[in-house]
């Protein structure tokens, strides 16, 4: 099996696009990616998206969007896994490169949620939980989260206002982003005043609504340097599913499939959470959050809340997370999350991520599908 | 790179499935497969699936798949690629295994398409298409194959007529399949007098509308033999694209994308059109049958439709295609039908094809998403 190394990313501000449709920003992104990568002959594309086909009507994105970015006639593939698509295409384009099929592979994440109703897009994104036993129910996906919440805080005798510091350091790092959606700082405050959705969960404790694409150039590590003067190593990947129903699970308060491909990808990396430098986790809900840190073995069962309330989450921290404003600050375009994260956690390994730059050598990526129904986790390392 | 293997095979009736679910159809197929290959230990499961989103209200599918069929844990994704998901999971699953990354996976196809009224189901179909420039003007999914086959026939003068042999062709070897949707023959009478859908496509140009799944379990071919007594060996994987829509083409009438993968894959095999034993090819529409036959080299440009007329597709023509049924006869649950083709060619390959077993050591199937934007082919040979 080959090692694989990222070359080249690129990505489109994370926004409410009313002048870009969907093709649009997939080729942004994808075309950034390649001019990043000095425009090495692509020979694939792989792309996430878990909507389009229910918001704009549109299926088989990945031979559209390779079309128009100019590559017509090479493989493309889409790969779904609810709001882990991103990096699942990610992971499928990993496979195409290790296994020797493919040697250049570009892997965007991308996604167009404003052009319908609120309404229309709370139903659709109702669809990465179990619409048979959830769903049908009138249960949301919002409410799902509410409900981990709530226990959460029952069960560890926490305040909501424990939780404040998540969205907090999303913000903050989102300042310094220029493609994160928000540039506004969030105090205290104003995150114990914020509007109920589903009460625990309030609007400030949910990634929002809105458009963007991102993308990355993959290539055996041994012709990385061909390309890249700053090649990230792919050093661990890893995918596990759980029960998609929440009643379906023994333990609630327990991201199971996030422990699962944590351990997948810490055996493959030899190495630790200890040895990490920064997680780009799933920050959705800040209950997510709460819930990664301690799948991944950053924090005890229940004590993922305290590493917030610490401080310990920022960017001097013991763990910096959302480090470029994560799913709250820099916005959650679902499909296309998971290749933020690795776009992001890319540009910290290259030494680019301007006055967000943690001093890193790994650092790791975990893309949550659904209330936990599927977890992928990526490990990176600078080649610096 | 490591060879691949075929260890076991299961598929569910194509059928008006009232009383199955989606959830519940994937499972069975699943199971089946992998009791049929000796309950060897499963490590991924690859969906493939085109409309559970829009039709179902469910995406997410592959984990719940896995989870219901008592896999919970195991990585899973789903792949898509308009009609093409199925066989674009097969390729997700041979990628898998070549790589090393996994040692046993299985690839399943399914889809539930008879939940919802015809209209709407039209309306999803069409997301195959291209959205913004094509079904933004109206055009449905059958009606751009009749635009291909209007001017086929005014391009190559011929007849409606002449395109008969495929729709008689696959319901005859329909009979046969006890997994087949239609058990009724057809004569070339009620061919010509069949009623119009969009002119010249006819209700028996046609596959039907209906629900199905289909799945296989695949390992390194050097531990097939410890599953199965039959393996049946990958000779080749190859995916090919071309525009969505129609107009962006440069010759409306020949599947850019059908050739280049055909070429990938023959170059992959080592083999060409003329030793390929039988092909299970894409009958959606009958046009399209022609159109595949010249794509991948069987006939000259104008000529597919002749090999049809002369019976050389027939059981013991030339090139025998739609040997179970094909998408006409057996049914073309979309994101299923790659995934049929494939079990159907492994049952030939295997010798357990009954009445309608067809001396073969080579065969080739080609699954086209959309018009022809995405079209995947891959060749198996026999073990025995």
């Amino acid at each position: 099996m080959r090692q694989v190394s990222i070359i080249g990313i690129g990505q489109t501000k994370v926004d409410e696009h009313w002048d870009k449709s969907f093709r649009d920003l997939g080729v942004d992104a994808v075309l950034a990616a390649i001019q990043d990568a000095g425009s090495p002959p692509v020979e694939a594309l792989y792309l996430g998206n878990m909507l389009a086909g229910q918001l704009t009507g549109q299926e088989h994105t990945a031979a559209l969007v390779a079309d128009y970015a100019g590559y017509r006639g090479i493989e493309a593939l889409r790969v779904e896994a609810a709001c882990a698509a991103g990096s699942s295409a990610f992971r499928v384009g990993y496979m195409a490169v290790a296994s020797g099929l493919i040697d250049v592979a570009v892997v965007v994440g991308v996604e167009k949620m404003t052009d319908m109703l609120g309404n229309e897009v709370t139903a659709a994104l109702a669809s990465a939980a179990d619409a048979d036993y959830e769903v049908m129910h009138g249960v949301s996906f919002v409410a799902l989260n509410a409900l981990l919440m709530r226990r959460y805080m029952y069960e560890h005798q926490v305040e909501r206002a424990a939780f404040a510091n998540f969205a907090i350091n999303a913000h903050r790092n989102a300042m310094n982003n220029p493609n994160a959606m928000f540039h506004a700082p969030l105090s205290e405050a104003a995150f114990g005043k914020a509007r109920m959705i589903a009460d625990p969960v309030s609007l400030l404790d949910s990634a929002p609504i809105c458009d963007g694409a991102a993308a990355a150039v993959i290539c055996p590590t041994a012709r990385a340097r061909e390309f890249s003067a700053h090649p990230v190593h792919v050093r661990a990947s890893a995918v596990a599913t759980d029960s998609l129903a929440l009643h379906d699970r023994k333990d609630l308060l327990f991201l199971q499939a996030g422990r699962l491909s944590a351990q997948k990808a810490y055996a493959q990396a030899g190495a630790g959470p200890e040895d990490m430098d920064l997680f780009e986790l799933h920050d959705a809900f800040t209950i997510m959050s709460a819930l990664s840190l301690e799948a991944a073995g950053f924090a005890p069962r229940g004590q993922g809340v305290r590493l917030a309330q610490e401080g310990e989450i920022f960017l001097g921290g013991r763990i910096p997370i959302s480090t470029m404003g994560g799913l709250k600050g820099r916005g959650h375009p679902v499909g296309a999350t998971g290749m933020y994260q690795i776009v992001e956690l890319a540009q910290q390994l290259r030494g680019e991520a301007g006055k967000n730059q943690v001093d890193c050598r790994l650092g790791m990526a975990q893309n949550i599908g659904g209330s936990g129904g599927t977890i992928i986790t990526h490990i990176f390392e600078s080649a610096d």
